[in-house]
């Protein structure tokens, strides 16, 4: 974080981030679609030109960067989707990008990060390789800026929006607002931008099995990482080892429980996006749906879902909407 | 058609249609995506809450039923995705719906039209029972309205609303208006709506290899049908022997020429539509992007393309991502 931005992300920023985005980025589309007789809406975010939300807060902090920064370039941390989003941001604002993704990151995600232009650095995640250790040297070296995937202010703002989208389009087709979001969450920077928008909406992030700090720090009341032997998860988008603290802040005095979903409930979900919405949405983008299919959340006429992005391979998708 | 209506279809009555429309169906998204260095339009109908484009004329269509009419209740023809618009906008509005379908339609089809609330009747279109004698039946029987999928002159003004409301899409975000719309062709409905709606847009019609009758009936000046030893085809939805006088009276004297693209250009459409849009295009629907893809019709930044629909079933779909 640097001294442009107060010390934590604040509803304000949300808005500013939601007139810079309107300027550029239609809304996505907000979809019903019945579950269990109660219709819901589904927020299809794997529509974004990335694919995935996280073009909203890249593009909320690479537009606050001073112009000695912009010369300077910046360096992103990410398994795909917020390398995307980076990307994207940076060749649109002209500034040299450097993402260090995971040597195990999907294929088609290290091709998209690098068709949009982004030098990517390859790290061992696999064998246990600090990412934020590789990122801290390439910006020491260049002077550029780190974006976190979801520990910054302006990332977590530009993520917030998507509340105040679907809030907006259900005024027009609800008989008011959300009052429940339930959306994937990996490091916590969608579910803290969607508490700070919505105020009035309970919250509720869902994680892969193995996966669920974030539920487990908010049962704790304090920051609690995976487990060092966490099993592997087709979820690469949620597979963060711990929130920081400024999510953190954000979510204990909000969100009251997380949920956790299985593979299996993971690869239903996308079945069902792909029959009932005929959309594509990745193992992560998909965990939400997967919480309300299972019957694992309340359901009601005012519920959102976010389906945060739909990068996934051919062959996994395949196996997907094959299952069981 | 009924004395209801005047002879032909008008773009006074797409107008009419998308007012109507607008009403209880939000504008599906209009997707940028480069082709060949080209920014080109993608019109998701897929999207639509029944998967494909055939809900705007069905709802044009029962709309406009006398009371007297309602209560006889209609009769669709349609191997899927004009029995699942006429089957919703029926539920909707309380009309009871006999849907005629072939008994080989893809089975997400025939079980989403009964889940409508439809009652289906089979055909045996591959031993070449006539099915519009099978309707034909029906109706005298009971007294229902025939509602055709495309030689209707509402069915036709109401696909003819995807041009508005492209062209309205397109105006906050290109230079002007729709140079060309490249469209998915089976009987002529949706193409001959979008020449009455855009009349300064260049109107490209999309046909599978062996059924391109639209295709041969512009070239020869007269309607033509497909050969009685037509191969089989994916692209299931635009499968119909022949279009007929109410829609070719508008495309000759407004369409060029038409297209034709070949299975594997379809599947190679399905697979770039998934991997850069996120979005599942059934084979009939993918038409028009497969002729864009395989640089068949020329592209700028302001042609459209219509991906009309997503019905297909998922050893299908995995089978075309997989490829080739």
């Amino acid at each position: 974080m640097t001294a442009q931005h107060p010390p934590a992300p604040t509803a304000f920023g949300v808005a500013e981030a939601m007139s810079k985005l309107a300027e550029i980025l239609p809304p996505t589309p907000l979809l019903p679609v019945e579950i269990m007789g109660q219709t819901v809406w589904c927020k299809a975010e794997c529509l974004q030109p990335i694919g995935a939300f996280k073009i909203r807060g890249a593009w909320h902090r690479l537009t606050a960067l001073k112009r000695a920064e912009r010369e300077a370039g910046v360096v992103g941390v990410s398994s795909g989707n917020h390398a995307q989003g980076v990307a994207w941001a940076a060749k649109r604002l002209g500034i040299r990008a450097t993402i260090v993704m995971p040597v195990d990151a999907p294929a088609i995600k290290l091709d998209a990060t690098r068709a949009l232009g982004a030098e990517v650095v390859l790290y061992d995640r696999p064998g246990g390789e600090d990412r934020d250790a590789v990122a801290a040297r390439l910006c020491a070296a260049s002077g550029a800026t780190l974006v976190h995937a979801f520990a910054d202010p302006w990332v977590i703002e530009g993520q917030g929006t998507i509340g105040l989208e679907l809030a907006a389009q259900m005024a027009g087709r609800c008989d008011g607002p959300p009052t429940r979001i339930v959306a994937p969450c990996g490091g916590g920077g969608l579910t803290a931008g969607l508490s700070l928008a919505c105020p009035d909406a309970e919250i509720v992030p869902v994680e892969p099995e193995g996966w669920d700090d974030v539920r487990r720090s908010l049962a704790a009341g304090e920051i609690v990482a995976v487990a060092s032997d966490a099993p592997a998860t087709a979820c690469d988008a949620l597979q963060t080892p711990s929130t920081r603290p400024i999510n953190f802040a954000v979510l204990k005095g909000r969100v009251r429980f997380g949920l956790v979903v299985t593979p299996a409930e993971v690869r239903a979900a996308q079945r069902f996006a792909f029959e009932r919405l005929h959309l594509v949405v990745e193992p992560g983008g998909a965990a939400a749906l997967a919480a309300a299919l299972a019957g694992k959340v309340a359901l009601d006429g005012r519920t959102a879902i976010v389906l945060s992005g739909g990068n996934t391979d051919a062959q996994a998708f395949a196996k997907a909407i094959l299952g069981p």
